[in-house]
């Protein structure tokens, strides 16, 4: 069987693992923490990087920074995975799901304007698949409103936008905060994990004392208080320097990882574009403001039935792809929260969408192969 | 200097890590997390284990299981560590701070029932250094009142009370739910790390949905539904199964751990308690129905000035020794929340409670020595 992913392992990760070890210290924010924090800071520009224990950890964590409370309106795609949501309901938000583009599965950015009401807070944008939401207007209704951006970046590693100014930001960078996961179906992973990055600055005192269960801890250790206590509401949401030690292997070789992703996606799309003429499925649309971070590699068919059938087919050829997600708006938690509003792109990505197997050992020849002989 | 603390490790680590790697999977749940599960279940009769990333989720997972509403009330000792109170002040509950007992840093039981209003949702005993609360009072309380029970075991793996009824009963196994921690400070240990044991099964089917995000994924898996989706609030818990590798080389060797730690307890024991006399400290008192599991050697001053004094001595003598908690409600945070009560006991274990160094590698001759000629 052809796996649908397959964790990659630049070959340090042991190593750091052991050197993690001997540091004596592998419980949270160690050597390797900050290694990996430096990375983000230095690579990207990002003025403020906490590893987290997921991204729904970073994200349960920007909803607190931004102190959500109860019947707080939150606007968000329907089309996008539970944790978005749920790390504003656990707050007490009300979710105000926006439909996806027609073009691509990401939220349609000039529908959220009329989403938003006096009660609204936020707006968290996913770059889905690693592919920029149009930024310069998401950031322009936050402007003209006063909401907060928290730019869901699971996806986005390494993932830019070039909005009308002509310069490229990366994904994660340009709300007041962003959210990354590293589980394991990540491009950069750690089985498990997570970072917020903080780009407002007024977040970052309260973002450090947050995570470390409401303490002052942070600046503690800095010499900046004489000692520490509970100051505030808080969670512990730092990994373990195992963890990040695993992770920091991974990134020393993020550029060879992207670029052998990127070849893979490559040879889907150049094999499978010219397939869409035969009005089966279509392959992803990249808007001209963003970058290909090859995070994923999604065809989208006709209808459920059709999907449904390639899936039966791809099985019996010994090849794993999946489906994903269940529009939010019409989940069983969720459905009577709603406001009632049609969702008809979500509801056909939820239908229609098939990601195709993607990982840094694959080989997509014999899933070429497959729709050629189709 | 010598170390308040240095992780053990027991040989495997490294190579179940790499095992876990080549399975193909290392996100949460995979077989390191299924292994460790089936350790605690099967030696200590747990009915349901849920590996979580931090103890302070698993009280997290807790407090959303019993549902904690605005204002709710939890009743937990003041002398704790933030995470007990965060879990439940996150949820919007009223913490109810109990004082210490006079002989012992846990809640004194007897203090309890005053407590006690037509609002309280739980009690939350902490097994203080792995020593039991007296359980048979709290739990006759909860059945009195109608009452959950968390049992905060952070520090109490394989620790024990013998209640009136003279069967020995696993600490975290008796309340409605026990939490545990590995952090790298405890005695088996990941780094971080937590576990969310659920004694009562009414809870078990929503621990499992509320960790896998709010979704019935475990459910799906199991063939028990033919599709899962979003049926709750729920968050991400599951440690990567990197962490469960690192704890399950731990688990494998607890034996040996825990008779080298109570080793060194009794050599700690044995030549510190003639000193009392002296009237400088006090040593641990270990209440007959509560068994030791050498989590904590500690000492108790005479009041803040002198242990001051002797942490100075001990630092000049290379000798790194820690003082906790802060009274709670005393924090910044919680001050102007708390009821006014006075707390007399916990304000003294703040001001006089000191642990002295204790890990698996250590040879306490040298603190021994120093506390001989002070």
């Amino acid at each position: 069987m052809l796996d649908f992913n397959k964790p990659y392992l630049t070959g340090k990760e042991g190593h750091y693992i052991y050197q993690a070890v001997l540091s004596g210290k592998i419980s949270g924010d160690g050597m390797f923490t900050k290694k990996c924090h430096a990375f983000f800071e230095q690579r990207y520009g990002f003025k403020k990087c906490l590893l987290t224990t997921s991204c729904t950890d970073a994200l349960e964590l920007a909803a607190l920074l931004i102190d959500i409370q109860q019947d707080d309106e939150v606007i968000m795609p329907s089309f996008t995975f539970v944790s978005t949501a749920n790390a504003f309901v656990l707050r007490g938000a009300k979710i105000v799901f926006c439909d996806s583009r027609a073009d691509h599965p990401g939220m349609d950015e000039d529908q959220v304007e009329a989403l938003i009401t006096p009660r609204t807070k936020a707006i968290v944008p996913v770059h889905y698949a690693g592919v920029a939401c149009d930024m310069d207007k998401i950031m322009a209704l936050a402007d003209k409103y006063g909401l907060y951006v928290i730019e869901d970046a699971a996806q986005a590693i390494d993932s830019f936008y070039k909005g009308k100014d002509g310069v490229k930001k990366p994904l994660g960078g340009i709300g007041h905060m962003g959210a990354f996961s590293f589980h394991e179906t990540k491009n950069i992973m750690s089985g498990e994990g997570g970072m917020l990055v903080v780009n407002d600055e007024k977040f970052i005192n309260r973002a450090e004392i947050i995570r470390e269960k409401g303490t002052n801890r942070s600046q503690f250790f800095r010499g900046e208080v004489d000692k520490y206590g509970w100051v505030e509401m808080g969670s512990s949401f730092l990994p373990s320097d195992i963890i990040a030690a695993f992770l920091y292997a991974q990134l020393e070789n993020l550029d060879d990882i992207q670029k052998k992703r990127k070849q893979i996606w490559d040879a889907y799309y150049v094999a499978l574009k010219p397939m869409e003429s035969k009005g089966l499925f279509t392959v992803p649309v990249l808007p001209d403001y963003a970058t290909n971070n090859a995070h994923m590699f999604y065809l989208v068919f006709n209808n459920l039935a059709e999907r449904t059938d390639v899936i039966k087919k791809l099985k019996d050829s010994n090849i794993w792809a999946v489906f994903h997600y269940l529009s939010l708006h019409k989940s069983p938690f969720y459905t009577d929260k709603h406001d009632g509003r049609d969702l008809p792109q979500t509801d056909r990505y939820t239908d229609c969408l098939l990601r195709l197997p993607m990982f840094y050992e694959l080989d997509p020849t014999v899933v070429i192969d497959f729709f050629k002989k189709l």
